[in-house]
């Protein structure tokens, strides 16, 4: 019962970072350099669209940052964790750690 | 860059526990033998509507189990974590552990 306070918290997990998809973009930024849209989708296991909708929800909160190219012929966009992204990131792993402890007493 | 599979699996969270509200109530109904609606409104701060529509989903996916009564005059409505809800909670809280030590290794 002594995690109850903490439990409670659960609702206040930043919702940028909670949605799945989202939480799986800046997971994999954070364990790599950059990663283009089409290594995301791939790793990701998900569609263009959807990708580009939760990508640019992070860009627009400065989370992720990118960068549009040319490979060859073939456009190409990049993504890269900003420091903004690599904190809250951190702070919402710190979050959902405390969490699971919370949960885990009985 | 070795976590990176691990970490590609964020879109297979179990959706049902992944949203916040419905963490919160699974989490504090497993720290507790039981809990009324009142007690988990107040703990998670949140409204009679939102609590309703989430307690119903996860009593629909028969994780937790609702018995409606009267304290005096009062209808009082009690919440429980069934069997199979603390097996979705566990797994769920497995799944999200093994994210965050793959978002963390570098």
């Amino acid at each position: 019962m002594s995690g109850m306070p903490a439990v409670g918290t659960a609702q206040q997990l930043d919702r940028l970072v909670h949605e799945r998809l989202r939480l799986g973009i800046l997971g994999a930024l954070s364990v790599s350099e950059s990663l283009t849209f089409t290594e995301l989708k791939k790793l990701l296991d998900t569609t263009d669209g959807n990708l580009s909708v939760h990508a640019r929800k992070l860009e627009e909160a400065g989370y992720v940052a990118c960068t549009k190219g040319f490979e060859g012929r073939v456009p190409r966009t990049d993504y890269r964790l900003t420091p903004a992204g690599r904190r809250a990131l951190d702070r919402y792993l710190d979050h959902m750690e405390a969490l699971i402890r919370a949960m885990r007493e009985k």
